[in-house]
């Protein structure tokens, strides 16, 4: 009796958060891996947010994570912050909020590949791929990132990613208006920007008059909100012309495992982002066949985010050794908490 | 010898300009299709350079032309601006220079691909294909602009353009420093920005430090600035991926002209644009057998610019019919004052 009780009260408690550009996500767990707490606020990246506000949501994420768990802040170990790309004003300003909400602990950084990676399986060695608005792919050795490829933007690089399916998309739908190849991507695109759906094709010069004013309307648009229509690809599997871009994007991303294969063969291998888990993964077997072969005989392991594998970074941060079972039930209780954090959301809410 | 006399005194006289983006040309013309004055000055394309001082500019290569003619503004019976785009401030700020010049001519105004296709020919059917930082096609019926194709710009169309080439060469440069395809392009581009054309390949996490400083240097252009690295796909005829770059931008140029020819399968054939001049039509001959194939039995004729036919069109609103004999007086007469202008500043220079 008396000793679980000891081992209770010395149980180190670490937070770890996950800092997207949409939505950031903390949890506070133990060292055995269990969840006691998590927390969810607005997006986190100090690049698409700026660093005030996304040390901001770090913070609320934070908060919210040890309030759920009616936690002593100053008993917090260690705390792992996942995000992509860095900023001084950031780091300066999470470690700002974090005294003041009483977490005198040292933060550490992690990039959101490796998180990702961690956030699938407890192997050391092995490679990720997202494909979001952009794409990177990793290969991880020792738990490390030994090397990423791709992730150079939208302009540069990012082959295979959500704004270069939904470029290609948009530069369809301007060419069918234009005289080309003629798409079920052009009703569908239309309306998504109040545009008539069924244009007079027979208008000015040749061309239809909503050709003007669809290229007036995607010009306006930054470059990467072109990653929008990147769905439509996806939802068109019988028009030529739709089925040919997600053939590309698969072959893209082919090309991209390929090379982070070369640096790693071995160990599993971790899928992330919108593009892979809602389109890529959904499509039939025989279209994800050549992303199947370059993947040689893993099967993907699909993820939602970085939440999981921020958790496990956290723990080995501080020497702790993440085995497939401390794995499992981090994933399990990490899932469980935030199932819980948004009942009580909704419950405040009524 | 009266009857001469009479016909010099009432002989009519037109300004032609062709407003670029990065200069203005101006000449006045006799009926007869005499050039009797030219003159130049900065941009005059009001999207490029502003309408005030795009205005400006045609002001001042007018008042030049008319200048180094000893000509009387009054007596002009007619002024033709060709220009790509249109504004009202532009429009009125040149009528309003043009007043105070004294030249109370009526003024018309072309859009700069048929200005292009008159500079080449006489005829009033026929097709143009411009490639320089955009790429469009215009098939023409009737001395007018019948259709245009593609000139979407660098985000939705401009397929085969400047942008286009350079922009797949700047990709080829990331992609090589990423681990993907070596190309002398590499070694071509990086000093461009200033940075070292032989970069230590062996840097932190299996990237080159330079591929970093590439891609920041690369997002700090505007994206049409890329169109400034299409010429060194052109200059490595013996590099794989150079050679692939310009093979593809042939068979844009094709389905291009393809279009046009779809629409007006008749008359000569106009090229123009940098791509077009400096790339295009200097490759080897087999090289350019899709494009020779798609303009059918028909030679192209290359020019330089719109001013020619800037003229000619100036001639034809005034009722002039120009006819071969008046488009090669144009064309040779045009080209000697411009010359004649040349010589004065550079002599009035020295």
């Amino acid at each position: 009796m008396w000793r679980s009780c000891f081992v209770q009260v010395t149980m180190r408690e670490f937070l770890a958060v996950d800092a997207g550009g949409t939505s950031t996500r903390a949890v506070l767990i133990d060292e055995t891996g269990s969840c006691r707490g998590a927390g969810r606020a607005a997006g986190g990246n100090p690049t698409s947010s700026g660093p005030a506000r996304a040390a901001d949501s770090v913070a609320a994420a934070i908060a919210l994570a040890l309030d759920s768990a009616a936690a002593d802040p100053g008993r917090v170990a260690g705390v792992l912050i996942a995000h992509a790309g860095g900023h001084d004003d950031y780091e300066a300003g999470v470690r700002e909020r974090l005294d003041r909400l009483g977490v005198g602990a040292p933060v550490t950084r992690a990039g959101d590949l490796l998180a990702l990676f961690a956030s699938g399986t407890a192997a050391l060695e092995g490679a990720a791929l997202i494909s979001g608005t952009g794409a990177i792919g990793g290969a991880i050795r020792g738990g490390a990132l030994e090397r990423t490829v791709d992730g150079t933007g939208w302009l540069l690089g990012d082959s295979g990613s959500g704004f270069w399916i939904g470029h290609r998309v948009a530069r369809a739908v301007v060419d069918d208006l234009d005289g080309g190849p003629r798409t079920a991507l052009t009703a569908a695109l239309l309306p998504l920007l109040d545009l008539d759906a069924e244009p007079d094709r027979a208008a000015t010069e040749g061309r239809p008059a909503v050709l003007g004013a669809l290229v007036r309307a995607l010009y306006a648009l930054r470059p990467v909100e072109l990653s929008r229509f990147a769905p439509l690809a996806f939802a068109h599997p019988d028009d030529a012309v739709a089925a040919g871009i997600v053939r590309e994007a698969v072959g893209a991303l082919v090309a991209l495992l390929d090379r982070v294969r070369a640096v790693q063969p071995d160990g599993p291998l971790v899928f992330g982002g919108s593009v892979l888990m809602e389109g890529v993964l959904r499509l039939p077997r025989e279209q994800m066949a050549p992303l199947l072969a370059a993947a040689g005989d893993r099967e993907p392991i699909p993820v939602a985010d970085g939440l999981v594998g921020a958790a496990v970074l956290a723990l080995r941060a501080a020497g702790v050794t993440v085995d497939d079972a401390v794995h499992a039930r981090l994933s399990a209780s990490v899932r469980a908490a935030l199932v819980r954090a948004a009942s009580v959301r909704a419950a405040t809410a009524r």
